[in-house]
């Protein structure tokens, strides 16, 4: 059904990297970023994922009462002054990128802060944004935790919807972390005929004070990863930022799956790494055209409580 | 988080058929389930789940024209004449079950056809019905493949939604077979609440025509029940109908899935087999309390195209 081998391919990078420190300045990070720019570049990629808060230590697992200290993990502009070197070199190299980051913007005269990621074309363009829906953790403070999940405190759920944008020849959408866990995630954007979704994640597999959850972190990043891929049919790009930052543990395997569900490739390490993949954007097609043939298949009006309701509500069979 | 290892247990079994051949009646059939049924209840389960269309062979294979030979495949009554023994044995064990067939309704004055599944309490009582909403395959007759996938010809999609019950003290939902491919499906019951999906499947890998997909078929049927476990916080009870059944072979590997998305037990014959694990329905909290805590965590806001459009349409991304 696909036209040959290799009929529509995009060679694609997850530049997954290793733990940043705290004193670890947005130069520094930028110095990373861009060392795995030029290597993906010489590997024939056109396309760069970066994970999810790549510029500093991913902060919500601390308590920060100060705002000025709370500010110093956000950008205000983008690219802005460390960041243009990377629009630069990558437009020079031809290579488009996901960047993730945290958004401080200004809207409605409120100064509102989002978990956002961004895509940018080859040419250096920002052609999407996106902000992070699916915010995971607690608000309030828990001195009892070894680490806070702060990002329902620091962030806003994001407001841009999961749109998907035409680029690099492909319908590429984005999501962030915890939005994989999601199948609304990856439905949304199908149902925008999305060919790749591109994500970054910080995963902590020390926190949820469930060791039976924990124990389970790789397992269930690439369960998530794998069922949103071949329920959807598309190809899944997942970027960690990984290794122990700060004495938290982040797990890695960073991976590329293919529209079967399929690992196409896998990062080995908890560093800074490039795992490359050759994706043929119509292998998605003879899952489209079969098994998710949405059009033939789908049954949206059995599908109301999906969008009528947030939370679970009690048994509704009649006996 | 749990209160203590095991504290809420339901004891099941998937009791999984080898092949039905066309010439086997109704009354061979219910014998292999009763023995099933039998084994089962020494082992002490409580609910025991059979296959879809698990009366005779998977007929939708066939391209049928004459009404008498379609209707000898369903079923009237429930219990009927041949099944009835079924539900007094079920009753005599003190066992629940869950039992596919093809269902002959008369509704509005028209004779309707659906692939349906019943709830049978241990008083031998149905407690819920469940007609399959996502049904594969063709209405079109296609000569050129080894064997049809006649459902959207000889059923109507199912009418009465994806309710939950509650019996045996537990919150149940069934779909089937094809439905098990659809976040949809277990998304809708997971707003009602439910801790244990019960399905049956009949899954050729012989006939899509694609061998990429063909062979992946076992890993998909895993990566389906895996992710709805996971993603739902739910047991997933999978029986397979399995084996070479009028020369179309079906795959097995029937499971039983927890809310973790770990296999906690899976089938290894394609033969009648049962397959039993204790699960502790109190194992899904952890899950429902951090992660998938949809009241804290949902957000149908953004998830209107699910409910809204039925195929997919372009990328809707602006630059």
């Amino acid at each position: 059904m696909s036209a040959g081998r290799d009929a529509r391919p995009l060679v694609v990078a997850a530049a997954q990297m290793g733990p940043i420190a705290l004193s670890e300045t947005r130069a520094q990070c930028v110095a990373r970023l861009l060392e795995m720019l030029r290597e993906a570049a010489a590997a024939g990629c056109r396309l760069v994922v970066f994970p999810e808060l790549c510029l500093t230590t991913f902060f919500p697992r601390w308590w920060i009462e100060d705002e000025a200290e709370l500010d110093a993990f956000f950008e205000t502009e983008m690219p802005g002054k460390e960041t243009r070197v990377l629009f630069e070199e990558a437009a020079r190299l031809g290579v488009g990128f996901y960047l993730g980051y945290a958004e401080l913007a200004v809207e409605d005269g409120e100064k509102r802060r989002y978990n956002t990621s961004i895509l940018v074309d080859p040419t250096g363009r920002i052609v999407g944004r996106y902000r992070k829906v699916h915010l995971p953790g607690h608000a309030d403070h828990r001195p009892a935790r070894a680490f806070q999940h702060l990002e329902k405190k620091y962030f806003r759920p994001g407001n841009l919807g999961f749109p998907v944008w035409r680029s690099m020849d492909a319908n590429l959408g984005m999501c962030i972390c915890n939005d994989r866990r999601w199948p609304e995630t990856y439905r949304v954007m199908a149902l925008r005929s999305v060919e790749m979704v591109l994500l970054g994640y910080n995963t902590p597999n020390d926190h949820t004070g469930h060791a039976e959850i924990d124990d389970l972190s790789n397992f269930h990043n690439q369960l998530a990863m794998q069922a949103g891929a071949y329920q959807n049919a598309t190809w899944v790009v997942g970027t960690a930022k990984c290794g122990t930052e700060e004495g938290s543990h982040l797990i890695g395997q960073s991976m590329i799956v293919a529209p079967s569900g399929e690992v196409a490739a896998m990062a080995t390490t908890l560093e800074d790494e490039v795992v490359r993949a050759r994706c043929d954007l119509d292998l998605a097609r003879i899952y489209r055209e079969t098994y998710f043939n949405f059009a033939a298949h789908r049954e949206p009006g059995q599908y109301g409580p999906i969008t009528a309701q947030k939370g679970a509500v009690g048994p509704t069979g009649q006996g």
